[in-house]
């Protein structure tokens, strides 16, 4: 089993024929960046005529199950997620609509200051907010993943130990292996895992050992680090594949409508654009690069199946519904 | 001249007819405390059909010359301000809409956490976010003035430092006089009134020592001290006069859409309503009490004259415009 909890590819037949050859049972999309509600119902709508156009490559995925019938039926189960809470606007009456909508993951914060949580690009973190506890309780309800992999740490230490059920760091990779602004610390990570939830990690050059030029088998030996100091169980991939995705692409995630000036949050103003991809994973068919890579580098065929799709799956059976 | 800068009255014929019994000669009035982009349009909409209904009490104020003109033609200028960014939402270009539409002032948060500021109701204060500092510029640029009544110290003070054109607390009192959280400390005052910033003294019973019980003396009393502390010329009044309002109204005020439990504000489970206002203050009609109460306890003609409206219309003429 194969999941990939984080793409946001220019979506496309190309994408989803790559996703078939890679092997990807499920894929956690991102249909969200600074969306409001109402162009975040559009995107749904945009995945509703995919799902409509290519029903032999992809399906809405709801809940784990989907992910084997996708399996079995030879498809990929898509599931939705937001980077930001924008979609929820001020409204926490959204959250119910958004799950019944589709949605499993929400960040509480990207980047900035949002609503509920501190970005990782602000200069203070004041922690979750008087609206954020609420939310977070509301999701917990109705079975919507918090998500922190853009906000700042004491906000995502906080949203750990206020959440009543596991959250998800979806894409980043350990600081300690690669000091990006957007890698995670070892307590942020260790409050996280110890609560039950995963990281995803991720292959967007800036948040990889030497960026582009990253070797697979630094990679997995990173992999293999975080499994013996946090446990195997916690960990997935969200590759954060951002496949055929123009520079303007790019710009919109970063600068939003929230400034007048550009921010090239990762990059710079000489590197401003979508970084190449290691050689090793280009795309979605080269998933089997990163579960050879594994097997090389001592783990077992166990932990590798768990790290490749079994530990999100589990997750997913245990977090996408109302609490019983 | 009479001017209040602050009042969220149920609207009609007889308030707008009280206005004229108490010579106001404009009024600032909130058009937004949740409200979004499109959501304040339409209170936008609600004031034009007004405008259009009673051109014989009030007119649109845009401009400090506005004032003049309603008094010599014996109406008061209506003039817009939002209580919470809202209205601006995540898209810092509306800043420039807002303002063309008629906004004037806009706090930057509104008792809770916002992309901009941290709200007074907040137990950590970040001070001014990414964003905020953006959005500063841009009012400062347009000449939307900045309000952080609603706001937590560390905010109001660093919002005080980066706008380059003064700002306004439109409605609060001092601490010191009266120990309600949203009533302002010294410090955060001084922040405002040394860089040229005003300061409007609330009405609203919350804000008011011994609250419906405070009597006209103290009242005046604390006005005077404030002017020798602080400079006359920064003073003004904000009475946050709610007049006719259903309880339904505070709760929205309170509650907004973010939050499913109720939130009481300055009020309480037993005492969740609209206060009663003092004997003094009963609504518009009322402002030659206080007018009187000034001079009784000492203040000149013209320092009255300053408090009861001069102050608000010099700071008007300079900062409702962009910059030269």
């Amino acid at each position: 089993m194969r999941i990939d909890n984080l793409q946001y590819a220019n979506w496309s037949e190309k994408v989803f024929r790559q996703m078939r050859e890679g092997g990807l049972d499920a894929v956690q999309v991102t249909i969200a960046y600074h969306e409001n509600f109402r162009e975040t119902v559009q995107n749904f709508e945009k995945w509703n005529r995919w799902f409509e156009k290519f029903p032999n490559l992809i399906m809405k995925g709801k809940c784990a199950r989907d992910v084997d019938r996708a399996k079995e039926t030879g498809r990929t189960a898509i599931f939705f997620g937001f980077q930001n809470p924008s979609p929820i606007e001020d409204d926490i009456g959204l959250v119910e609509i958004v799950h019944t909508l589709g949605a499993r993951f929400m960040q509480l914060s990207y980047n900035n200051q949002s609503l509920l949580a501190t970005g990782c690009y602000e200069a203070e973190d004041s922690g979750i907010t008087r609206m954020g506890k609420q939310v977070i309780r509301e999701m917990n309800r109705v079975g919507l993943v918090i998500d922190m992999s853009h906000s700042a740490d004491r906000s995502t230490i906080e949203a750990a130990e206020i959440s009543e059920r596991p959250i998800a760091i979806t894409h980043a990779n350990p600081h300690e292996w690669s000091p990006a602004l957007r890698n995670k610390k070892d307590d942020v990570i260790r409050a996280v895992t110890e609560r039950g939830g995963m990281i995803g990690f991720s292959l967007y050059p800036h948040h990889l050992k030497n960026k582009s030029d990253c070797t697979l088998e630094s990679f997995c030996v990173m992999i293999a680090r975080t499994a013996d100091k946090y446990g195997v169980e916690h960990l997935g991939i969200g590759s954060d594949l951002c496949q055929d995705q123009p520079d303007s692409v790019v710009e919109w995630m970063r600068v939003g409508r929230w400034s007048k000036e550009i921010d090239y949050g990762e990059g710079s103003a000489t590197d401003a654009g979508f970084p190449t991809m290691p050689g090793w994973f280009r795309d979605n068919r080269d998933f089997g690069n990163i579960e050879k890579g594994l097997v090389s580098v001592g783990m077992s065929t166990k932990e590798v199946a768990g790290v490749m799709g079994g530990n999100w799956h589990r997750f997913y059976a245990e977090n996408f519904t109302p609490r019983g």
